[in-house]
């Protein structure tokens, strides 16, 4: 169901790393490609999808990589959280699972936090939720104009995470965070680039192969000074950040135990199964 | 005195709370609507107006409102403070008034860096001075195309407020805030939504229409989802919005009493005598 | 070698300050200009130059100037730091030198993180590493459209200085500021506005003319309105600037005795010797 354009050439058997069930992880050129690779369901985040990721950056930050890549399979760079992830719990479960959630996605978005070397997003198709939120912790955003970026948290009576609500108004200021993160307004990839979430914005019939030419060009660049320079940029708010994401995990564990919550998910399901 | 196209529908009565005599102040579809309506004198912000935009916040903080919305009467959004807040002193008291100047415009700073719910600011004309500077307090700004946004501080031997020497700076970077708060550039509302203090800008002619429909239908949205994910992303930095607006209110109060300021305003009411 | 349009007129010989040997410094209308005058090495940066900006802006912070200006004599502002200052020094002082290089630029940048009046750098042609990265320090940045604005650290094995691992992700936001600080991209003139590191840009026939028109208008606002408006405004980060300033120039001076960097630079010499 991809398009010619965007989709992922095929990696060779040989580059690619075994043990991973949703991705497929490759490295070339001193660059390690995460692809989500569940082009099916849009790429939505399941509960295996956060772990084998958090398993994939910690390979890649102790790899002999320079940059490491995360992209997605097909049409789609990822829906965001898989919302069937709230419906498998029996009703005497749910405290305890909103607990393992929160611990769950604290510990995914602390993974980006620390993450050591350049991580480059390379967002091949539409983005939603927390594969939106989580950009501004990464230092290259490049987006196909295919791209759009949606965050729709209010209509599901939830609220920011990803460090959302630190990062976005950093970038762009409040009025413009406030239409994204309170309000739900989907951007295109080209209002997301003129508010400085997004690095560049290519034509979709390129975008591989100009973002692949100018990522190997990078990966060549001094090993060390790159890594030092991150890691001096990242640090000065490194603290802040891993403050801003237990509070924001903290919030969303109440909210998902909410009626309001529980009611907007449902509906959306309903909605969906009449399609 | 006010265009067609920007001057508000006359609210009806029965909606129309009682007790202001600088405001009007309606609620309608989960919505607060707080304006400004001293026309003639293009939305000044007397001591009584100051007061009552306390007041009329404080009470939008508790109704069952979704959204709260701070708007203008007339062709102009606000010119700001009025200057005849400066004239009516006399020289004895000069250092009292000062003291409790500085009190008044803390406190109703405050109020908006404190309020609870999703702030909208329908920038129906020009704006200037403190109707500009506490923008930075608000969610989301929506301009008609002939709003102006002018800080001309320096020229009346003033200094910023409204926590404008934090926010503005975060908003838009120094090399853009500082031709706006310390040499009082006045901006177009398309240099200032392009520059991130403005949400979205309106063409004058359908700039009512246009944001009162996406207001309603945003007011519709998972109220408490909402305003939970307003505090948290405000509550991130209440503590230093606060230090900053005790800051900026001590150096005004010594700016007031200046030579420098006396003879800036001296001479604004002179200028404005002989036209 | 200067274009007609962006040369610097000639300083009448009784404004000009005595005692500079890489600058020219003059007071006139209420502004102190300093000019960077070395333009037969594109105003590249030696220890002699440094401190004698730092003495010229010790100066100016005492003189009856209301604005003071950075700019640069001929085609270049600047190339930015002379990489000759690696060049001079005997293999067994390297750790001596590297040293004291940290702390020349430490002190370097402090001057301007503490400099009490308004700071504008008048960017009359390309800018290259620390003549960029410390324009996040300044108040306004006027840019000739022939202006570009460059800082290749990792390319030289460094790593980014000048504050500006903290003011260009604060101004521009982490996937524009990466882009510069990391992997070396090249911005325009009207790219480096765009992303609000620059004021505003001007044709280069006219860049002098409007530049300076300007300045001499905004030179007669209130001076202490003007200073202490700066002032308010630049305390609120000032302690976190002087702590990133030390941390940078940390990083630095081990970079400065990496392989990587002595390699980097070698290679640079050995390239700039078959040109």
């Amino acid at each position: 169901s991809s398009s010619d354009s965007s989709s992922q050439v095929k990696p060779e058997t040989d580059r690619k790393q075994p043990g991973y069930e949703t991705l497929v992880v490759t490295s070339e050129d001193s660059i390690t490609k995460i692809m989500m690779n569940r082009p099916a369901k849009k790429n939505a985040l399941t509960i295996q999808m956060y772990r084998e990721i958090m398993l994939a950056l910690e390979a890649a930050s102790k790899d002999d990589s320079t940059i490491i890549v995360l992209t997605g399979n097909g049409d789609y760079y990822s829906s965001g959280n898989d919302l069937m992830n709230f419906m498998n719990t029996p009703p005497g479960e749910m405290e305890k699972e909103a607990k393992n959630g929160a611990i769950l996605l604290r510990d995914f978005v602390g993974c980006f936090i620390d993450f050591p070397k350049p991580l480059v997003a390379v967002i091949n198709g539409p983005a939603v939720g927390i594969s939106v939120t989580i950009l501004g912790l990464f230092d290259l955003v490049y987006a196909s104009d295919r791209a759009t970026f949606h965050t729709p948290f209010t209509h599901l009576g939830q609220s920011p995470e990803g460090c959302s609500s630190y990062t976005f108004p950093k970038i762009m200021g409040q009025a413009k965070a406030a239409e994204m993160l309170m309000f739900g307004k989907k951007l295109t990839a080209r209002e997301a680039c003129a508010q400085g979430l997004v690095t560049e914005v290519f034509p979709d019939s390129t975008f591989q192969k100009e973002v692949w030419t100018r990522l190997k060009a990078y990966s060549k660049l001094p090993r060390n000074a790159l890594h030092i320079s991150k890691q001096s940029i990242r640090n000065l708010e490194k603290e802040k950040l891993h403050a801003v994401n237990a509070e924001e995990n903290s919030v969303l564990q109440e909210r998902w135990l909410s009626d309001e919550c529980m009611n907007a998910v449902m509906s959306f399901f309903s909605r969906k199964a009449k399609l």
